[in-house]
């Protein structure tokens, strides 16, 4: 099975139960949205996944083989994190040279390319960077290597929202081009609901669901027109949020839609996933 | 006059212009969106009117009195940053009381409170928490302290969705009470265009416009609708972006509307505040 299989993976910090009998799988060639809330236990996995850290039970395969240090797996999978491992007074120029020793699938040419686009100067060592740019550098690396598996933890973090749309730009074109896998985990959901074509939910350690996006959306709709009817038509339903501007209102509801009169000025339209997540994950923060 | 006013104010790092001859007034009572692109000179003019660096040139005024090592004005105004200027050693709950002693206007039972909403662990050291917290300690403090001017720089920067809307309705209701003056520099721009009242964008160390958000989302409009007819529709348009969702369509263009046939299936909404600003900012990077 070509996939990233996660099966009963457990880890305990002190009193708290990161990840609680996890299972489940990332498919080869799919792209998928890593959701969760502030500690529900992404990178927790992620950093699992990469070596980083080890789980208390449970395994990880990559295509069937154990993930637990072994090379022939290193290979397949790059993971992104927000935790910084690079040495921070070597200049960007330098890693990338650092990098290319380590990973064969490095291509140095495409990261300064990326670079550019970013206005990434990198005759600046990593601690001269700002916020946004140490982002820049880090996910410049991940989209210049070419490995069957690639996880980005908090990939715009600081950007800004002319850099935010670069990237997703690049990241589209080459999953159109090599049809890698590519995890995204992001607080910003809205912004890749567009993207992702599979959804993760982790809360609390645990997996809440695992589904295909558009079948997620489905689930629910919105709704919208002046507020007073907005209002009166959402008495009975399910609303799980609304956003007013002006008199105008749009009500986020789960169940199935009804039948507008003919005299109605509301219109329906899809879901918003980020409200969806919110709604999901309520009381869950910790 | 009640206000901040920026008057004449440069600032140049080494070979850049950080900020260059800049002049604006923040209005007392208003909420304002402080936009601008990474390395744009926001965060250096927050710092200049915070007093935590100097301008090479020009002047501060907050309600007529010059700011600069003046006392009286820094009871008037609080800089929530993304420098970390914390003791990262001390616990969350002993920041409160040494910040209590330094500022008479910081209600430190508000404090408690709201780090309870947002299960923020008062016992933790600052740097035992996530980033996300590290931001959540940060605006909790901003938001316990009553003064005429509050600057929020990039307050919800790795906050989950949840987090981010219990902060955006902590300041609303806020401001509904006090009127103070709330200025807000994010990246995440559609997510405050609700909020906002007013938008100051700079762009390399220039202000490129200053608007109330209404006048600005009415320099264009949206319009929706099948991929094809919403093609056919923008031919000659200025088209600024576009999003995509199945065999649906959304453009963003600049102008006026125009009318529409009675058979069409098209609908105009809106323009999308953060598509205006990156269309703005284009090649305004750094």
């Amino acid at each position: 099975m070509n996939a990233i299989q996660i099966k009963n993976v457990s880890k305990q910090y002190k009193d708290v139960m990161a990840l609680d009998d996890v299972s489940f799988s990332f498919e080869y060639g799919k792209i998928y949205g890593f959701l969760g809330r502030n500690g529900a236990g992404k990178s927790t996995l992620i950093n699992i996944i990469a070596n980083r850290i080890f789980a208390d039970s449970g395994e990880i395969l990559i295509d069937n083989d154990l993930a637990k240090e072994n090379m022939n797996v290193h290979e397949k999978i790059f993971c992104m994190s927000e935790v910084d491992l690079y040495d921070t007074s070597l200049k960007i120029k330098d890693h990338f040279k650092w990098i290319e020793k380590f990973y064969n699938s490095f291509n140095k040419e495409k990261a300064f390319e990326i670079a550019e686009k970013f206005n990434l100067d990198t005759n600046k060592r990593f601690k001269a960077l700002s916020k946004g740019y140490q982002s820049i550098f880090k996910l410049t690396v991940a989209l210049a290597i070419d490995v069957p598996y690639v996880i980005f933890d908090e990939p715009v973090l600081g950007l800004d929202a002319n850099h935010r749309e670069l990237f997703y730009n690049l990241l589209l074109k080459d999953y159109e081009e090599s049809e890698n896998t590519i995890i995204i985990a992001t607080h910003l959901i809205e912004e890749v609901a567009n993207i992702i074509e599979e959804v993760v939910l982790i809360d609390k350690g645990k997996v809440l669901l695992q589904s295909n996006v558009d079948s997620l959306l489905e689930m629910g709709y919105s709704v919208s027109g002046p507020a007073s009817e907005v209002d009166a038509y959402c008495i009975d339903k399910n609303v799980i949020g609304d956003d007013e501007l002006g008199n105008l209102k749009i009500a986020y509801i789960i169940g199935k839609k009804t039948q507008l009169s003919k005299e109605s000025h509301l219109s329906f339209a899809n879901m918003n996933l980020q409200k969806l997540f919110v709604k999901l994950t309520e009381k869950g923060g910790n």
